[in-house]
């Protein structure tokens, strides 16, 4: 067996799948999972689903902090005291709130309070391993990114450096559980069922986290982005609209792509527009590209499980690089064997309707 | 009783919506209506929840152009020669159909092949109301609009003139029923559920429609537009993102919009977000608008029922003003009372998540 | 204009969809809407699509109880002592809730709890017109009868009297909204979405009520009822298998169920399964029956809308009742002309699949 | 690497899910997947999720039937000729279609047309390894249940012998995939959203299959069994009405559930109701019991995911055993460890709403 791993808060989603994805890792071990409102719940009677034969627990630090890992599943402002404690203790944490994600303080003050844990304020590694993975190697704290961010950068990563991008928006679709396991009225069934509606038009916390992680892949742009909320559970797409410095041929837009990850496991790039059925329950992001002749921008659509890739497989994809694991180890389906032979020049997306 | 309607084109999703609504119409007398596929159902076996009892006939013009006006909801291609002969007959005719909506012959023909009545092209009027008003109570073919342009027109028209926009990215989000009665893979019940996936990416004849109407609401760009398929039956969520060529502010954006539709009974100005469910079978074309100050852009979200503003209770609203009747007779709820106390400045659209 | 009608309780999805009813009936005048939990918020925020221009108000029953009648959509338990305050100052009341419904005592405290107006316990007229329609037209409390008992007891009616029916099992399917407003776990999207479940299988507090009202109709059984959740919002379908003393042809059990309903204008049989569907938003119930050759047993599939037929526009159809008006007036689409020519003999209910 | 099998018919929903659980089996070796409508189509064309990389492949006797085993996933009358061919060839086979299920030849031809490989006729062995998992192992045709048999048998079985069961209903709820992947109006998913219905209501062709098996098992009945169609994709509930000869308290009753199912790998007794969603994209079958104080009947609640447990992870299953596998191997969660907490006496199925 490998290094224990602690769930902490798993009575959410993004805390149940993480110990269930662990509870079948090869490797690691899952050592217990706590909750703050369902102590002593079977998980299996809060999620059937996810066969975890484990008892939701009180956190006790002097038992709980004894294992080599943590992810950390509480909700913004309520993780980084915790984080704190588990770093004290000498755990390695990876946390899936927003709070170790922003580096620069004020935005996080603005968006989320007063942060909890000012001294470790900026510390965290953010974890998208497809850019920091050899910082997610060596790291204590990992900042799991949002939803939406992951999406965004993965999707625009390979338009970043040398001035390209002059604009960028996204339109991004999402399902209810990015929502959370909170019943409100806007997660009740007949509010969502047969809707479609925008969300946090005024402005969303994801944005500072998608312009400061954009800014590092060389796109230093104020992103419009504009959320919408879709009758499924799990999935979201995003539609990215980009405008460029200079043209970018279908083919060089396509080469670009293809050279940027052509050694990831988890990207699949693919001749037709994706949808979010092709990546559920996975740890993939699906992406297709277009370069739209009438306008010359660049239209960028990617697809990810908001639960998956975009919170808690993406957080055992982190894991696996902290622990030296192959970094594709108990997370299913990888994208090798698509990505080589998807979108050839020449490919084409389709006029319909 | 008053004028005689028939409806060409009854087993599809629009032909048959028309009937209903004409059926129920307090002054236009539904004369009957004809299908080319299942002549001899009842209508009520195909669309229980439409209750008109009626049976589907053959066409046979010697009796069914003894009207006054024919609603043609053939598919684009097939309308234009049924619209030449009800024309000959002096039928006044609203087509459904993309046939008379362009005006420009080669357009037409590289989206929709060789046009079936050429002798008639370009001499509809759009039928788009809140626009062409007057040219529609003249007119003796009317175009129906597609319903993208619809949504895109009405959200977009208050921003034309004064070289106000410089860019558009028009990002839709369509039910199922837009794509019709026919049961193919993309329209099974399989492929729609818990997906939302981009289509017509390569371009949508939609497209040309939009930028058409556009231009002559002062709007002269090539609009980037890409639709989506979402898990509904009937709505359409337009997200339109704006760059403008000198910042408006939010107030002076509210003014623009509030003057440009203070008259008009089915368009509802909103401070929150609209959802498709708000306007479910209804004439009403739902709209919120936002000026972003990060960007300077202008956000708009247009929301309309596809088969209802989108298509048939909007040719109905034609007919009224064709005929000089009340313009929302027999239509339902409009937005007067809503309009008035909508998007006082100052009105907040909520960040969240 | 006509009487004035106050509802009591109008934030949640029955009263809300009352009032809707009542500002557009063509007699009836809404008054006020009155709300415990959402005072001052216009109902246009909580409900767009049902478009009533009016706020929510607090109640003050020295001004709201000067109406002519009173809808009264308050939780089981809540609503009788209003009811009785209403009844001091006059005014006539639909109680949508349970307090009225049933004729036992101890059955009421054992599912309800203590009744909280006992001295108008059993006062109640069963607001099921089909049946009661005369007690209505000179009641002073009408208690609207559940969703459930009443497709149960509608599907069954004609199967009442001379010792017919042996056993009756009721499978009921229904829509999310019969659950109410309230966020709870088992309203959130996610735990409804691409799932079906049955519920209250050790009882369900709509059995006494069904088994009261079937031995009114001559049916004296301890019915099984066992309703299940499935994914969509409004629309309630019972499966009805009932064991007869007596073997029923086809033919016999049509014309029971044509003899019984052929001048119920919301009643509507047919000769195929009918879908929720197709009574979606409709005072409609849609009745198919069958007699199994293989097993004798008679089966019975009836579908309403849960919050039309199933509460709100039941209660309006009470309202019509009880001061005289048409039964139809301000309902929507009847039955009528369907009726006619439905379930005719040797009509087939097709094997598929 | 271990034995070798063929997918015959690898387009429909039922070939292609075979084709991936046999991809990721660690034993079997995918050799090919064939298909009659989509040769030369990557299947990751047409179902994406599951990241199958083979491309379906015209069936070639000669080299296609160099294999160990074959499932053949052909509709019914077009599996059986293909069958006799790979038997003449010494392959083994699973039949996904009713060819082999039924032992009585006229019920067959009513119901399916007349057998097309009549010499083969009741030779193949109904793969229910929960039954006949002796048989299996020596089987050289399996007949792979009906998706609704499946769930009806399991659920019913442990009720099997002594006289005990007199009446039995089975009221069916499945998802659309159940239907296939044609595209047809029944499969729109217009028809299909914000619906709820029952079909053949005048005779299913799984109630003879249902039937004839429940008779293996000691109850010989004519059970009534009526399917709806439901909004969703995957998944199947039966809700079992059995009216027993002699009444079974509860405890009975699960004790005779839990001593039929102790060492079942792939059937999980719960003491709540089961969902769908319980069981998505599992092997496994959930069941509840109650008996019902009231009426003396016997509730039974099955869910299975009708694509897995009800067709190809079954077949896997089977193709486990007919190879002297782990029964288990391959096919995801199993139900130890929770069968043996479930359903303890006393334990409450909870009354709601």
């Amino acid at each position: 067996m490998g290094e224990t791993v602690l769930v902490a808060g798993g009575s959410g989603y993004a805390g149940a799948l993480a110990a269930r994805i662990l509870h079948r890792h090869p490797h690691f071990e899952l050592a217990a999972v706590t909750s703050r409102s369902d102590v002593g719940v079977p998980l299996s009677d809060l999620y059937p689903h996810h066969r975890v034969p484990l008892v939701l627990e009180e956190l006790d630090l002097d038992r709980h902090a004894q294992v080599d890992a943590a992810i950390v599943a509480y909700p913004h402002g309520a993780a980084s005291p915790l984080v704190a404690q588990l770093r004290e203790r000498g755990v390695r944490v990876i946390d899936l709130s927003a709070d170790f994600r922003l580096r620069d303080r004020p935005t996080y003050d603005a968006w989320y309070g007063e942060h909890k844990a000012p001294e470790l304020f900026g510390t965290g590694v953010y974890g998208l391993p497809e850019r920091y993975r050899a910082q997610i190697a060596e790291a204590d704290i990992v900042a799991g990114p949002g939803c939406f961010p992951t999406a965004a950068l993965l999707g625009l990563a390979p338009l970043g450096g040398d001035g390209l991008v002059a604009d960028v928006v996204i339109d991004a679709k999402t399902g209810v559980s990015g929502a959370g396991r909170a019943a409100t009225q806007r997660t009740h069934f007949v509010s969502v069922d047969e809707n479609v509606s925008p969300y946090g038009v005024a402005g969303h916390r994801h944005s500072p986290e998608i312009d400061q992680e954009l800014r590092a892949y060389g796109i230093p742009v104020a992103a419009t982005f504009v959320p919408h909320l879709v009758p499924l559970d799990q999935g979201e797409l995003l539609s990215c609209y980009v405008t460029t410095t200079r043209r970018l041929s279908q083919q060089e837009l396509l080469e670009r792509y293809a050279a940027a990850y052509a050694d990831e496991p988890f990207v699949e790039l693919t001749d037709r527009p994706p949808g979010v059925r092709d990546v559920r329950e996975t740890n993939l992001c699906r992406i297709h590209v277009h370069s739209e002749p009438r306008t010359g921008k660049v239209l960028v659509f990617a697809a990810i499980d908001n639960l998956w890739k975009g919170t808690s497989s993406q957080a055992v994809q982190s894991l696996n690089v902290m622990f030296g694991r192959p970094e594709t180890e108990g997370l299913g389906p990888t994208a090798s064997g698509l990505a080589s032979r998807s979108q050839m020049p020449g490919a084409s997306t389709g006029a319909t309707r």
